[in-house]
């Protein structure tokens, strides 16, 4: 049995750039975890703001585009949602982003009622 | 005294349909609990992505638009916001949402500087 | 040491005026953690729906726009950020938002693949 499947429900929310959501939704698929939400986000990490030039103007840039993915998983162990993310969001650039995992107390499905792990 | 009512704060997270929302606000409001958040996200549940035709070309929809509403409670229980979310939102057809609770530690309220609980 | 220094990760939260965010964003840079993410919210808090007039008709403004940003600290004290925050955000007019503190159990950035606290 694999160790993070004790019944527990996890939110794994991770920061990517939007032009890897498609290798993402892939990866959570192919790891049994299809379910999803995803917002237009914008961010930074620890870089410093990058100046740019437009029409001669310097202006500074300092939030980028970035799409949140939030799954809450039970079933699956969050740390095989993390390394799925992982491997769809990767290019080893700069800017690459973030998985964060949460603890869940509760979840229910609305349609149906069930509430615990079988509602997730 | 109710259960939940032991001055403990939670995020309760919900992912509706948009033509929800209003009927959501409702219940919350009647519940206690009319303070929220909301965000427009997209996402898709367990069913496998539909398939359909626009001007001859098939193509494959596998994000869905949702609403996002978030609600910290203190002094209401977290699960009669998730009723009242629940009796909003539901219609029983597929696609309906999820309910998720999350356990926060502190919480301010920017105006007054008040804290915990009663900054809820 | 700073109290709150232990090398445990923290999601801060908050929901502010869309006009104060280049002072949180400031705010927060000078406490020494300008990382964040932004989103487009809207929401409302206790007050009751405000009643205005548009070409003679009478409408209910029940939703207010707000900025949602987030967080994820470990070096700093969770504290420092939300009274960053606070000072950025606060005007002392009704709606200045407020501030919200979730745990986070597993970090990792995707470039490095780095986890836990050095990877926030
Ligand atoms: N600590 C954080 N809190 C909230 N959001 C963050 C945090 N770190 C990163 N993000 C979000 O993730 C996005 C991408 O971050 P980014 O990958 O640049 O992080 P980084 O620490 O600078 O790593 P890298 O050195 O690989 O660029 C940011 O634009 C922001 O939206
Ligand atoms: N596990 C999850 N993690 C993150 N978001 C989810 C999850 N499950 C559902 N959602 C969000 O809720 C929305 C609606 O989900 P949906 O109601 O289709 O779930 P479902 O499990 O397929 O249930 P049903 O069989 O009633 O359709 C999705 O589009 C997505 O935004
Ligand atoms: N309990 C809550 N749950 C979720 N979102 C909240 C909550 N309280 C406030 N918000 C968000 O913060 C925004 C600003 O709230 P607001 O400052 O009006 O709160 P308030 O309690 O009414 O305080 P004030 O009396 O200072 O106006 C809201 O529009 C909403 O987006
Ligand atoms: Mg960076
Ligand atoms: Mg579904
Ligand atoms: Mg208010």
């Amino acid at each position: 049995m694999s160790k993070n499947n004790t019944g527990e429900i996890q939110l794994v929310m991770a920061y990517i750039r939007p032009d890897k959501l498609t290798d993402v939704k892939k990866a959570l698929a192919e790891t049994g975890a299809p379910s999803l939400t995803v917002t237009n986000v914008s961010g930074r990490g620890s870089q410093p703001a990058k100046k740019s030039q437009y029409r001669g103007e310097e202006y500074t840039v300092d939030l980028h585009e970035k799409v949140k993915v939030e799954c809450v998983v039970a079933d699956i162990p969050a740390e095989d949602v993390v390394s799925a993310i992982e491997s769809g969001a990767h290019t080893g650039e700069p800017g690459d982003g973030k998985v964060f995992v949460l603890p869940v107390e509760a979840a229910t499905q609305i349609r149906t009622g069930k509430t615990g792990p079988d509602a997730v």
